[in-house]
Protein backbone atom coordinates (compact mmCIF):
# COMPACT_ATOMS: atom_id res chain seq x y z
CA UNK A 1 0.00 0.00 0.00
CA UNK A 2 1.17 3.46 -0.64
CA UNK A 3 2.36 6.56 1.47
CA UNK A 4 1.10 10.18 1.33
CA UNK A 5 3.46 12.91 3.46
CA UNK A 6 2.27 16.19 3.88
CA UNK A 7 5.27 18.48 3.52
CA UNK A 8 5.08 21.76 5.26
CA UNK A 9 7.25 24.11 3.43
CA UNK A 10 7.54 26.66 5.66
CA UNK A 11 7.64 30.54 5.28
CA UNK A 12 10.93 31.21 3.45
CA UNK A 13 13.02 29.57 0.98
CA UNK A 14 14.52 26.17 0.03
CA UNK A 15 17.69 25.93 2.38
CA UNK A 16 14.61 26.53 5.27
CA UNK A 17 13.71 23.31 4.30
CA UNK A 18 15.09 20.93 7.03
CA UNK A 19 17.74 17.80 5.68
CA UNK A 20 14.69 14.99 6.96
CA UNK A 21 12.22 16.94 4.33
CA UNK A 22 14.85 16.92 1.06
CA UNK A 23 15.43 13.38 1.71
CA UNK A 24 11.36 12.90 1.72
CA UNK A 25 10.75 14.55 -0.94
CA UNK A 26 13.74 13.00 -3.07
CA UNK A 27 12.76 9.86 -2.12
CA UNK A 28 9.06 10.16 -3.06
CA UNK A 29 7.58 8.82 -6.59
CA UNK A 30 5.85 11.74 -7.34
CA UNK A 31 5.22 15.29 -5.80
CA UNK A 32 2.05 17.41 -5.85
CA UNK A 33 2.22 21.11 -4.81
CA UNK A 34 -0.98 23.49 -3.52
CA UNK A 35 0.56 26.97 -4.17
CA UNK A 36 -3.00 28.85 -4.17
CA UNK A 37 -3.58 29.22 -0.67
CA UNK A 38 -0.04 30.72 0.53
CA UNK A 39 3.31 30.44 -1.04
CA UNK A 40 7.10 30.16 -0.35
CA UNK A 41 8.42 33.89 -0.24
CA UNK A 42 12.21 33.18 -0.94
CA UNK A 43 11.73 30.44 -3.92
CA UNK A 44 9.57 29.48 -6.71
CA UNK A 45 8.37 26.36 -6.98
CA UNK A 46 10.72 25.67 -9.93
CA UNK A 47 13.98 26.35 -7.31
CA UNK A 48 11.79 23.68 -5.18
CA UNK A 49 11.92 21.07 -8.33
CA UNK A 50 15.82 21.63 -8.68
CA UNK A 51 16.38 20.66 -4.92
CA UNK A 52 14.29 17.80 -5.10
CA UNK A 53 15.68 16.44 -7.98
CA UNK A 54 12.26 16.09 -9.91
CA UNK A 55 9.07 18.14 -11.41
CA UNK A 56 5.96 18.81 -8.55
CA UNK A 57 2.88 18.64 -9.78
CA UNK A 58 1.44 21.74 -9.20
CA UNK A 59 -2.95 21.27 -8.13
CA UNK A 60 -6.09 23.42 -8.91
CA UNK A 61 -8.38 23.85 -6.25
CA UNK A 62 -10.83 21.85 -7.88
CA UNK A 63 -7.98 18.42 -7.91
CA UNK A 64 -7.27 18.89 -4.37
CA UNK A 65 -11.02 19.52 -3.04
CA UNK A 66 -12.85 17.50 -4.93
CA UNK A 67 -10.87 15.10 -6.96
CA UNK A 68 -8.86 12.11 -6.06
CA UNK A 69 -5.58 12.89 -7.81
CA UNK A 70 -3.82 12.99 -5.02
CA UNK A 71 -5.29 9.83 -3.29
CA UNK A 72 -5.04 7.58 -6.51
CA UNK A 73 -0.96 8.41 -6.61
CA UNK A 74 -0.61 7.84 -3.15
CA UNK A 75 -2.19 4.26 -3.48
CA UNK A 76 0.32 3.22 -6.23
CA UNK A 77 3.37 4.65 -3.72
CA UNK A 78 5.04 7.48 -1.77
CA UNK A 79 3.50 10.75 -2.61
CA UNK A 80 4.40 13.80 -1.23
CA UNK A 81 1.64 16.63 -0.89
CA UNK A 82 3.21 20.32 -0.05
CA UNK A 83 2.54 23.35 1.07
CA UNK A 84 3.74 26.68 2.15
CA UNK A 85 3.21 27.09 6.12
CA UNK A 86 2.03 24.06 7.43
CA UNK A 87 0.37 21.66 5.68
CA UNK A 88 -2.40 20.98 8.42
CA UNK A 89 -3.66 25.16 8.35
CA UNK A 90 -6.63 24.37 5.73
CA UNK A 91 -9.29 22.23 6.48
CA UNK A 92 -9.14 20.46 2.98
CA UNK A 93 -5.64 19.29 3.37
CA UNK A 94 -6.80 17.79 6.51
CA UNK A 95 -9.97 16.39 4.98
CA UNK A 96 -7.03 15.09 2.70
CA UNK A 97 -5.31 13.17 5.66
CA UNK A 98 -9.19 11.72 6.68
CA UNK A 99 -9.80 10.83 2.99
CA UNK A 100 -6.17 8.76 2.61
CA UNK A 101 -5.98 6.90 5.91
CA UNK A 102 -9.79 5.53 4.82
CA UNK A 103 -7.84 4.29 1.87
CA UNK A 104 -5.47 2.66 3.95
CA UNK A 105 -2.35 4.55 2.79
CA UNK A 106 0.12 5.06 5.65
CA UNK A 107 0.27 9.08 5.97
CA UNK A 108 3.18 11.24 7.70
CA UNK A 109 2.74 14.89 8.27
CA UNK A 110 6.50 17.00 8.53
CA UNK A 111 4.94 20.05 10.23
CA UNK A 112 6.30 23.33 8.47
CA UNK A 113 6.92 27.03 10.30
CA UNK A 114 3.38 28.96 10.44
CA UNK A 115 2.47 32.83 9.87
CA UNK A 116 0.15 31.62 12.91
CA UNK A 117 3.46 31.43 15.37
CA UNK A 118 5.99 33.20 12.90
CA UNK A 119 4.10 36.66 12.85
CA UNK A 120 3.86 36.83 16.66
CA UNK A 121 7.37 36.38 16.94
CA UNK A 122 8.03 38.74 14.50
CA UNK A 123 6.55 41.77 16.28
CA UNK A 124 7.44 39.83 19.96
CA UNK A 125 4.06 39.87 20.79
CA UNK A 126 3.55 36.24 23.12
CA UNK A 127 1.60 33.56 21.59
CA UNK A 128 -0.30 33.16 24.85
CA UNK A 129 -1.70 36.21 24.52
CA UNK A 130 -3.37 36.02 20.89
CA UNK A 131 -6.96 34.95 20.66
CA UNK A 132 -8.57 33.54 17.61
CA UNK A 133 -7.61 34.55 14.30
CA UNK A 134 -9.12 35.89 11.24
CA UNK A 135 -9.54 36.33 7.71
CA UNK A 136 -10.06 39.35 6.48
CA UNK A 137 -11.84 38.93 2.64
CA UNK A 138 -11.55 40.95 -0.22
CA UNK A 139 -14.74 43.04 -0.28
CA UNK A 140 -17.12 41.73 -2.94
CA UNK A 141 -19.88 44.44 -4.66
CA UNK A 142 -23.20 44.13 -2.03
CA UNK A 143 -20.87 41.69 0.50
CA UNK A 144 -19.02 43.13 3.64
CA UNK A 145 -18.90 40.49 5.83
CA UNK A 146 -18.40 41.98 9.70
CA UNK A 147 -17.56 38.90 11.72
CA UNK A 148 -13.99 39.31 11.52
CA UNK A 149 -14.10 42.78 12.84
CA UNK A 150 -16.55 41.40 15.75
CA UNK A 151 -14.22 38.46 16.58
CA UNK A 152 -11.51 40.98 16.81
CA UNK A 153 -13.38 42.73 18.59
CA UNK A 154 -14.31 39.81 20.76
CA UNK A 155 -10.67 39.24 21.38
CA UNK A 156 -9.43 42.86 22.08
CA UNK A 157 -12.09 43.58 24.20
CA UNK A 158 -10.80 40.46 26.63
CA UNK A 159 -7.04 42.06 26.34
CA UNK A 160 -6.00 39.34 23.36
CA UNK A 161 -4.46 39.79 20.15
CA UNK A 162 -5.42 39.07 16.96
CA UNK A 163 -4.01 37.80 14.02
CA UNK A 164 -5.67 38.97 11.06
CA UNK A 165 -5.19 37.07 7.56
CA UNK A 166 -5.31 38.73 4.05
CA UNK A 167 -7.15 37.23 1.58
CA UNK A 168 -5.25 35.69 -1.14
CA UNK A 169 -6.41 35.43 -5.33
CA UNK A 170 -3.64 33.45 -6.54
CA UNK A 171 -5.74 32.73 -9.51
CA UNK A 172 -6.01 36.46 -10.08
CA UNK A 173 -2.61 37.61 -8.55
CA UNK A 174 -4.22 39.32 -5.82
CA UNK A 175 -3.19 39.59 -2.44
CA UNK A 176 -4.65 42.01 -0.03
CA UNK A 177 -2.03 44.07 1.51
CA UNK A 178 -1.59 45.66 5.24
CA UNK A 179 -2.85 48.99 3.86
CA UNK A 180 -6.07 47.92 2.69
CA UNK A 181 -6.95 45.67 5.91
CA UNK A 182 -5.89 49.00 7.62
CA UNK A 183 -8.56 50.08 5.53
CA UNK A 184 -11.30 47.77 5.78
CA UNK A 185 -10.58 47.95 9.76
CA UNK A 186 -11.21 51.96 9.70
CA UNK A 187 -14.31 50.94 7.31
CA UNK A 188 -15.75 48.54 10.02
CA UNK A 189 -15.23 50.43 12.81
CA UNK A 190 -17.55 53.61 10.67
CA UNK A 191 -19.91 50.49 9.87
CA UNK A 192 -20.04 49.11 13.71
CA UNK A 193 -19.05 52.03 16.43
CA UNK A 194 -17.17 49.83 18.72
CA UNK A 195 -14.50 52.08 19.55
CA UNK A 196 -11.51 49.65 18.83
CA UNK A 197 -10.05 51.47 16.01
CA UNK A 198 -9.57 54.67 16.81
CA UNK A 199 -6.76 57.67 15.75
CA UNK A 200 -4.50 56.16 18.58
CA UNK A 201 -5.14 52.70 17.95
CA UNK A 202 -1.94 50.63 17.28
CA UNK A 203 -2.23 48.47 14.44
CA UNK A 204 0.74 45.79 13.55
CA UNK A 205 1.14 44.70 9.74
CA UNK A 206 4.10 41.96 9.12
CA UNK A 207 4.92 41.17 5.58
CA UNK A 208 7.00 38.31 3.98
CA UNK A 209 7.47 37.08 7.72
CA UNK A 210 10.56 34.35 7.67
CA UNK A 211 12.11 35.57 4.44
CA UNK A 212 15.39 37.15 3.67
CA UNK A 213 12.74 40.50 3.14
CA UNK A 214 10.83 40.16 6.36
CA UNK A 215 9.31 43.92 7.64
CA UNK A 216 7.39 44.56 10.34
CA UNK A 217 5.87 48.08 11.25
CA UNK A 218 3.46 49.16 14.04
CA UNK A 219 1.60 52.46 14.44
CA UNK A 220 -1.49 54.76 14.57
CA UNK A 221 -4.13 53.97 11.56
CA UNK A 222 -2.62 57.50 10.04
CA UNK A 223 0.88 56.06 9.51
CA UNK A 224 -0.16 52.65 8.96
CA UNK A 225 -2.36 53.14 5.84
CA UNK A 226 0.25 54.61 3.77
CA UNK A 227 2.94 52.11 5.32
CA UNK A 228 4.92 50.78 2.08
CA UNK A 229 5.35 47.27 3.42
CA UNK A 230 6.53 46.08 -0.22
CA UNK A 231 4.77 43.18 -1.94
CA UNK A 232 3.11 40.09 -0.43
CA UNK A 233 2.29 38.29 1.89
CA UNK A 234 1.55 40.51 4.46
CA UNK A 235 -0.77 40.28 7.80
CA UNK A 236 -2.12 42.60 10.62
CA UNK A 237 -1.99 42.14 14.19
CA UNK A 238 -4.81 44.20 16.30
CA UNK A 239 -3.06 43.99 19.65
CA UNK A 240 -4.75 44.08 22.51
CA UNK A 241 -3.80 44.97 25.94
CA UNK A 242 0.19 45.12 25.44
CA UNK A 243 2.89 43.77 28.22
CA UNK A 244 5.48 46.36 28.52
CA UNK A 245 8.07 43.43 27.21
CA UNK A 246 5.51 43.28 24.04
CA UNK A 247 4.86 47.22 23.98
CA UNK A 248 8.97 48.18 24.04
CA UNK A 249 9.56 45.10 21.27
CA UNK A 250 7.03 47.10 19.26
CA UNK A 251 8.33 49.99 19.22
CA UNK A 252 12.50 48.25 18.82
CA UNK A 253 11.42 45.74 16.53
CA UNK A 254 8.29 47.41 14.56
CA UNK A 255 8.80 51.39 14.87
CA UNK A 256 6.03 51.79 17.04
CA UNK A 257 5.95 55.47 18.71
CA UNK A 258 7.92 55.33 21.60
CA UNK A 259 4.87 56.78 24.02
CA UNK A 260 3.15 53.19 23.86
CA UNK A 261 5.67 51.77 26.11
CA UNK A 262 5.50 54.65 28.80
CA UNK A 263 4.11 53.36 32.09
CA UNK A 264 0.77 55.58 32.17
CA UNK A 265 -0.35 53.82 28.90
CA UNK A 266 -0.01 50.15 29.93
CA UNK B 1 29.82 45.37 15.94
CA UNK B 2 28.19 42.03 16.79
CA UNK B 3 25.69 39.44 15.38
CA UNK B 4 23.08 37.85 17.46
CA UNK B 5 20.74 35.39 15.96
CA UNK B 6 17.89 33.72 17.79
CA UNK B 7 17.19 29.71 16.27
CA UNK B 8 14.23 28.17 16.79
CA UNK B 9 15.58 24.19 16.42
CA UNK B 10 11.63 23.43 16.03
CA UNK B 11 10.38 19.91 17.59
CA UNK B 12 12.04 17.02 15.93
CA UNK B 13 15.69 16.46 15.80
CA UNK B 14 18.94 18.02 14.44
CA UNK B 15 17.64 16.51 10.79
CA UNK B 16 14.65 18.61 11.22
CA UNK B 17 16.85 21.64 11.24
CA UNK B 18 16.85 23.90 7.69
CA UNK B 19 20.08 24.13 5.85
CA UNK B 20 20.08 27.76 6.91
CA UNK B 21 20.12 27.18 10.22
CA UNK B 22 22.77 24.61 10.31
CA UNK B 23 25.03 26.99 8.10
CA UNK B 24 24.34 30.10 10.48
CA UNK B 25 25.54 27.90 13.80
CA UNK B 26 28.75 26.88 12.07
CA UNK B 27 29.33 30.08 11.35
CA UNK B 28 28.93 31.49 14.87
CA UNK B 29 31.72 32.26 17.11
CA UNK B 30 29.50 30.47 19.95
CA UNK B 31 26.56 28.89 20.16
CA UNK B 32 24.29 29.33 23.80
CA UNK B 33 21.34 27.38 24.18
CA UNK B 34 18.41 27.58 26.59
CA UNK B 35 16.66 24.26 27.41
CA UNK B 36 14.86 24.62 30.37
CA UNK B 37 11.63 25.63 28.95
CA UNK B 38 11.52 23.28 26.43
CA UNK B 39 13.56 20.33 25.03
CA UNK B 40 14.41 18.73 21.36
CA UNK B 41 12.69 15.30 21.42
CA UNK B 42 14.58 13.12 18.34
CA UNK B 43 17.97 14.71 19.55
CA UNK B 44 20.16 15.81 22.54
CA UNK B 45 22.26 19.14 22.75
CA UNK B 46 25.42 16.78 22.25
CA UNK B 47 23.55 15.32 18.79
CA UNK B 48 23.47 19.19 17.84
CA UNK B 49 27.17 20.15 18.62
CA UNK B 50 28.04 17.27 16.68
CA UNK B 51 26.02 18.32 13.25
CA UNK B 52 27.67 22.20 14.09
CA UNK B 53 31.31 21.14 15.20
CA UNK B 54 31.18 23.43 18.37
CA UNK B 55 30.02 23.16 21.39
CA UNK B 56 27.03 24.65 23.02
CA UNK B 57 26.82 26.77 26.14
CA UNK B 58 23.86 25.10 28.40
CA UNK B 59 22.34 28.78 29.96
CA UNK B 60 20.12 28.55 33.14
CA UNK B 61 17.55 30.37 33.72
CA UNK B 62 19.49 33.64 35.70
CA UNK B 63 21.89 33.73 33.22
CA UNK B 64 19.13 34.57 30.25
CA UNK B 65 17.10 36.54 32.53
CA UNK B 66 19.48 38.67 34.59
CA UNK B 67 22.95 38.24 33.38
CA UNK B 68 24.54 39.73 30.21
CA UNK B 69 26.15 36.48 29.43
CA UNK B 70 24.92 36.66 25.71
CA UNK B 71 24.91 40.28 25.41
CA UNK B 72 28.48 40.31 26.20
CA UNK B 73 29.23 37.71 23.36
CA UNK B 74 27.62 39.40 20.91
CA UNK B 75 29.31 42.15 21.43
CA UNK B 76 32.70 40.47 20.33
CA UNK B 77 31.49 38.62 17.10
CA UNK B 78 28.43 36.39 15.70
CA UNK B 79 26.66 34.75 18.63
CA UNK B 80 23.36 32.45 18.32
CA UNK B 81 20.22 31.77 21.39
CA UNK B 82 19.08 28.25 20.47
CA UNK B 83 16.29 26.89 21.99
CA UNK B 84 13.86 24.38 20.94
CA UNK B 85 10.58 25.17 19.37
CA UNK B 86 10.37 29.12 18.13
CA UNK B 87 12.71 31.08 20.09
CA UNK B 88 10.24 34.18 20.95
CA UNK B 89 7.55 32.32 22.64
CA UNK B 90 9.06 33.23 25.73
CA UNK B 91 8.89 37.37 27.07
CA UNK B 92 12.28 36.91 28.31
CA UNK B 93 13.69 35.86 24.66
CA UNK B 94 11.86 39.02 23.35
CA UNK B 95 13.26 40.97 26.31
CA UNK B 96 17.02 39.39 25.54
CA UNK B 97 16.88 40.73 21.85
CA UNK B 98 15.22 43.81 23.00
CA UNK B 99 18.55 44.23 25.41
CA UNK B 100 20.63 43.53 21.98
CA UNK B 101 19.13 45.71 19.32
CA UNK B 102 19.69 48.59 22.93
CA UNK B 103 23.56 47.50 22.76
CA UNK B 104 23.76 48.29 18.63
CA UNK B 105 23.64 44.75 18.08
CA UNK B 106 22.13 43.09 15.06
CA UNK B 107 19.70 40.91 15.40
CA UNK B 108 18.34 38.11 12.98
CA UNK B 109 15.40 35.44 13.98
CA UNK B 110 15.23 32.09 12.62
CA UNK B 111 11.42 30.97 12.80
CA UNK B 112 10.95 26.73 14.37
CA UNK B 113 8.69 24.96 14.02
CA UNK B 114 6.28 25.39 17.45
CA UNK B 115 3.68 23.45 19.23
CA UNK B 116 1.01 26.38 19.32
CA UNK B 117 0.51 25.43 15.74
CA UNK B 118 2.39 21.86 15.00
CA UNK B 119 -0.19 20.30 18.21
CA UNK B 120 -3.52 21.59 16.42
CA UNK B 121 -2.05 20.25 12.81
CA UNK B 122 -1.19 16.67 14.76
CA UNK B 123 -4.72 16.63 15.98
CA UNK B 124 -6.34 17.91 12.76
CA UNK B 125 -7.71 20.79 14.69
CA UNK B 126 -8.05 24.08 12.70
CA UNK B 127 -5.85 26.75 13.79
CA UNK B 128 -8.56 29.45 13.46
CA UNK B 129 -10.09 28.20 16.20
CA UNK B 130 -8.13 28.10 18.89
CA UNK B 131 -8.56 31.17 21.55
CA UNK B 132 -5.79 31.92 24.07
CA UNK B 133 -3.39 28.98 25.40
CA UNK B 134 -3.16 28.41 28.56
CA UNK B 135 -0.12 26.67 31.07
CA UNK B 136 -1.02 24.37 33.76
CA UNK B 137 1.34 24.39 36.60
CA UNK B 138 2.17 21.82 38.82
CA UNK B 139 0.30 22.10 42.16
CA UNK B 140 1.99 23.70 44.84
CA UNK B 141 0.91 23.24 48.42
CA UNK B 142 -1.56 25.80 49.23
CA UNK B 143 -1.58 27.46 46.10
CA UNK B 144 -4.04 25.90 43.18
CA UNK B 145 -4.21 28.99 40.46
CA UNK B 146 -7.58 28.16 38.71
CA UNK B 147 -7.45 31.04 36.07
CA UNK B 148 -5.96 28.56 33.61
CA UNK B 149 -9.18 26.99 33.91
CA UNK B 150 -11.74 29.78 33.61
CA UNK B 151 -9.52 31.09 30.56
CA UNK B 152 -10.51 27.46 29.03
CA UNK B 153 -14.10 27.89 29.86
CA UNK B 154 -13.85 31.13 27.86
CA UNK B 155 -12.78 29.95 25.09
CA UNK B 156 -15.10 26.57 25.15
CA UNK B 157 -17.90 29.41 25.77
CA UNK B 158 -17.33 30.64 22.35
CA UNK B 159 -16.97 27.63 20.52
CA UNK B 160 -13.05 27.86 20.73
CA UNK B 161 -10.46 25.12 20.97
CA UNK B 162 -7.90 25.78 23.56
CA UNK B 163 -4.09 24.38 23.84
CA UNK B 164 -2.99 23.46 27.26
CA UNK B 165 0.66 23.82 27.73
CA UNK B 166 2.04 21.82 30.58
CA UNK B 167 4.26 22.56 33.37
CA UNK B 168 8.59 22.11 32.97
CA UNK B 169 10.36 21.77 35.82
CA UNK B 170 14.15 20.21 33.82
CA UNK B 171 16.28 21.39 36.69
CA UNK B 172 14.08 18.47 38.65
CA UNK B 173 13.55 16.24 35.25
CA UNK B 174 9.77 16.71 36.00
CA UNK B 175 7.67 16.85 33.02
CA UNK B 176 3.83 17.20 33.56
CA UNK B 177 2.28 14.68 32.01
CA UNK B 178 -1.42 14.19 29.88
CA UNK B 179 -2.37 12.23 32.62
CA UNK B 180 -1.87 14.94 35.19
CA UNK B 181 -3.45 17.53 32.96
CA UNK B 182 -6.73 15.84 32.70
CA UNK B 183 -6.94 14.65 36.38
CA UNK B 184 -6.42 18.78 37.27
CA UNK B 185 -9.39 20.15 34.90
CA UNK B 186 -11.23 17.44 36.46
CA UNK B 187 -10.28 18.46 39.82
CA UNK B 188 -10.92 22.22 38.77
CA UNK B 189 -14.39 21.58 37.40
CA UNK B 190 -14.97 20.14 40.91
CA UNK B 191 -14.02 23.61 42.36
CA UNK B 192 -15.25 25.85 40.07
CA UNK B 193 -18.51 23.52 38.76
CA UNK B 194 -18.84 24.93 35.40
CA UNK B 195 -19.67 22.09 33.85
CA UNK B 196 -17.47 21.93 31.35
CA UNK B 197 -15.68 18.73 31.79
CA UNK B 198 -18.19 15.81 31.95
CA UNK B 199 -17.98 12.45 31.69
CA UNK B 200 -19.01 13.10 27.75
CA UNK B 201 -16.48 16.15 27.27
CA UNK B 202 -13.68 15.14 24.70
CA UNK B 203 -10.06 15.54 25.46
CA UNK B 204 -7.24 15.32 23.53
CA UNK B 205 -3.60 14.41 23.93
CA UNK B 206 -0.19 15.09 22.01
CA UNK B 207 2.56 13.59 23.51
CA UNK B 208 6.17 14.08 21.32
CA UNK B 209 4.55 16.50 18.52
CA UNK B 210 6.95 16.74 15.47
CA UNK B 211 8.79 13.49 16.89
CA UNK B 212 9.39 10.07 14.99
CA UNK B 213 7.41 9.05 18.31
CA UNK B 214 4.77 11.77 18.27
CA UNK B 215 1.42 10.24 19.45
CA UNK B 216 -2.18 11.40 19.48
CA UNK B 217 -4.95 11.02 21.15
CA UNK B 218 -8.63 11.79 22.35
CA UNK B 219 -11.46 10.87 24.20
CA UNK B 220 -13.91 10.77 27.25
CA UNK B 221 -11.98 11.64 30.61
CA UNK B 222 -12.08 8.60 32.06
CA UNK B 223 -9.49 6.82 28.85
CA UNK B 224 -7.71 9.98 28.62
CA UNK B 225 -6.73 9.61 33.06
CA UNK B 226 -4.92 6.48 31.84
CA UNK B 227 -3.78 6.99 28.51
CA UNK B 228 0.01 6.14 28.14
CA UNK B 229 1.43 9.14 25.94
CA UNK B 230 4.58 7.63 26.69
CA UNK B 231 7.72 10.11 27.61
CA UNK B 232 7.59 14.23 27.56
CA UNK B 233 6.78 16.54 26.18
CA UNK B 234 3.01 16.06 26.51
CA UNK B 235 -0.11 18.64 25.62
CA UNK B 236 -3.70 18.67 25.91
CA UNK B 237 -6.60 20.32 23.69
CA UNK B 238 -9.68 20.85 25.17
CA UNK B 239 -12.16 21.47 22.19
CA UNK B 240 -14.77 23.77 21.79
CA UNK B 241 -17.14 23.06 19.09
CA UNK B 242 -16.05 21.12 16.41
CA UNK B 243 -16.55 21.40 12.73
CA UNK B 244 -17.41 18.17 11.55
CA UNK B 245 -14.16 17.78 9.49
CA UNK B 246 -12.58 18.06 13.00
CA UNK B 247 -14.83 15.78 14.59
CA UNK B 248 -13.74 13.45 11.70
CA UNK B 249 -10.17 13.98 12.34
CA UNK B 250 -9.96 13.16 15.54
CA UNK B 251 -11.92 9.58 15.31
CA UNK B 252 -9.32 8.87 12.65
CA UNK B 253 -5.66 10.65 13.96
CA UNK B 254 -6.48 10.34 17.57
CA UNK B 255 -9.07 7.67 17.91
CA UNK B 256 -11.64 9.30 19.65
CA UNK B 257 -15.07 7.80 20.01
CA UNK B 258 -17.07 7.85 16.76
CA UNK B 259 -20.29 9.14 17.83
CA UNK B 260 -18.32 12.66 18.41
CA UNK B 261 -18.51 12.76 14.42
CA UNK B 262 -22.33 11.69 14.47
CA UNK B 263 -24.06 14.84 12.83
CA UNK B 264 -26.70 15.50 15.86
CA UNK B 265 -23.47 15.67 18.02
CA UNK B 266 -22.28 18.55 16.33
Amino acid sequence: MGELIFVGLGLGGVDDLSARTVRALKECDQVFGEFYTSKLIDSTPDDLEKVIGKSIVRLKRREVEEEETVIEAAKMGKVAFVTAGDTMAATTHVDLKIRAMEEGIQTTVLYGVSIFTACASALGLQPYKFGRAVTIPFPEPGYTPLSPFENIYENWSRGLHTLVLLDIREEEGRYMTANQAVKWLIDAEKAKGLGMITESTIICAAARVGSRTEKVSAGYPSKMLDEDMGPPLHAVVVPGKLHFVEAYALVKFAGAPEEIADDQNL
